[in-house]
This record gives structure tokens, sequence and C-alpha cells, in this order.
């Protein structure tokens, strides 16, 4: 979304109940409405930065199978789910963003390759925020990081999910943008 | 559901691909898919029993702020959202066996103003295993619990999520049920 119209300001959403809270904010962690759920109980929210500190905190607290969790979670890029058109309207158009829409037969295929012997080794997908990279970028971090330790790639995966929520926070709330 | 048909054996469970385990299991813990995919990691599972207790191990593992994460998925009994049919349908089954379709307008009331006095005390809603009690055992229940200080009612509500989720696994799953 342009997000232009629909920006709120933190002190509405300090206003919001917590139906309202959870549609707007379940799904900064991709699929995983808990982390929303959870620092509910951290209102008022002195700025849209402790929101999202709060957000980074619970994930960090999160036990090892909580953060393969996160990552499972997430959707492969330019995978089944979305030749399907079946992504979330925010996967959509972070992928839309990376250019994954666009790759060539050959690029979707090396992509799709790729992705498949990443989970095969580490158990959880490959999770990169689209929107801060393009496609040529994203194949060849996916190259380099499948070298990784599996430790390694839970820490790097987790990383890019905060800057996935920290873009959609942007979204969705008013500019005292979340540095 | 009655799930005579349905149920999987636990070895048709460890054959899963991931899409199918979340399909299957994401609402064991009401909204809380995260719960399902965190568990992945432990197939194969020995049992029933071994999945049972991995996600309750998780539940355990949370920090108090996603324990009470939990607690807030789960919706109002006989509130807004099962009046208005919007429950999941683990919730809807649930809350017609305790009775909660067939409450008199009067006891519907008073559970509502019961439950908004529990959810403002707590800061989380009141969450009881509707199959395993009958209405009138849940609007007394209700009124004692009320009267607990706000750790107490975390542990007894996490309590009662853990019986709702041994009951939906025994509907999805053989026999060898979880005990």
């Amino acid at each position: 979304m342009d997000g232009a119209t629909a920006r709120k300001t933190i002190s509405e959403v300090n206003l919001m109940d917590y139906e309202e809270f959870i549609k707007v904010f379940g799904n900064v962690i991709e699929h995983c409405l808990l982390c929303a759920a959870a620092v509910w109980r951290y209102r008022p929210f002195k700025s849209v930065k402790h929101l999202y500190e709060e957000i980074c905190t619970f994930v960090d607290q999160l036990p090892g199978s909580g953060r393969e969790g996160i990552l499972r979670s997430h959707p492969d890029l330019a995978g089944r789910v979305a030749m399907q058109g079946q992504l979330t309207a925010e996967s959509t158009r972070e992928q839309r963003t990376a250019g994954m829409a666009d790759l060539t037969p050959q690029e979707r295929d090396h992509l799709l390759q790729m992705n498949k012997r990443y989970r095969e080794k580490f158990g959880f997908p490959f999770v990169i925020c689209a929107r801060l990279n393009r496609k040529d970028v994203i194949l060849e971090s996916l190259e380099v990081r499948l070298d990784n330790p599996a430790e390694v790639e839970l820490e790097k995966g987790i990383a890019e999910v905060k800057k996935i929520c920290q873009l959609r926070l942007s979204d969705l709330l008013e500019s005292e943008a979340v540095k």
C-alpha cells in the first residue's frame, strides 16, 4: 500500500482496542499474529520505535524453535505460493518491488533450486528483506548464505525479518519513522 | 468435527510436508500458528503425546507477554465474535458443546458483564476448556477466578489452553490418544 492516506499516529495506535490493533499489526511479522498479541501489554507506546523495539525484544526472547518457526512462516521468494497468487498482501507487494515477478524462466528455475537446497540444509526458508534488495543481489545472497552454518542463518534470517517488520510498520504509521 | 474419517496416525503426520502440517495443526493453539511452526523441528514425532508435549514445552518457554498473547488470541465465550458467527471452526464447535449457544438472555448478559470485568482486570480474556465444562460450571468458574491475582490467572488460562489443544489433537489424530 502507499499508506499515504491510512497512516496512523502512535497516539491513534494507543487508542485502538485489541481487535483493531491485531487487525492492523497482526502481520507485521509474517503470519505470526502472536507477536502483535504479545506486545499489546506494553501500551501506551511512546513512539513507533518503542512499538518496533518491543516486537524485536519478543522475537529475541523466543526459544530457537520459535525463531525458526518465524522463518518457516515466510513464503519462498517466487515460490509456489507466490505463483498461485496466495501470498499475503504485504508479501505480494514486497516480492514485486524486488522484481520477483519479472524473473526470466532461467532465473526463476535457478532461484527455486537454490531455495530448495537452502530449505533442505537449514529446515527453514531463505528470508531476505525483498524491498531493500534487487533481484540480482537476492540471487547472489542466497548463493553465499547457502554456505553458512545453521546458527548464522537463523540469526541472519531473523535480522531480515526485523527489517521487513520495520518497513511494514513504516507503511502503517506516521513518519516519526522507525529508524 | 467428529473426526472419525479424517483422523491421521502419527506416522502419517511424520510424512506431511510443512505446508500440510500447518494446515492441519496451525490452530491447535487458537490463532497461534507459530506454535505449530515451532514444533515442526521435532519431527519425527514418536507419538501423539510427543507432539502434544513439544507444543506445551514451547508454550511454557514463551516469555510472559507471549503466554498472555496466547490467551488474548482466544475469543470471549458467547461474545461478539461468537454472536457474529466469526469464530474459528474449532471454537464454534467447542462453544456449542458447552451450551454457549443455548444461554438465556439473562445468562448471556451476566456472562458478558463478567467477561468484561475479567478482561479489564487481567488484560486478557477468561479462557476455559468449554468441552470439559457445562455452562453452569463455566459461569461459576468465571465468578471464582475473577478474584484471583493475575499471575494465577495467567497460569490457569494457559492450563486450559493446553486442555483445548489436547482435545483438538485428539480430534485430528488416531486414538493412541493424548492422555
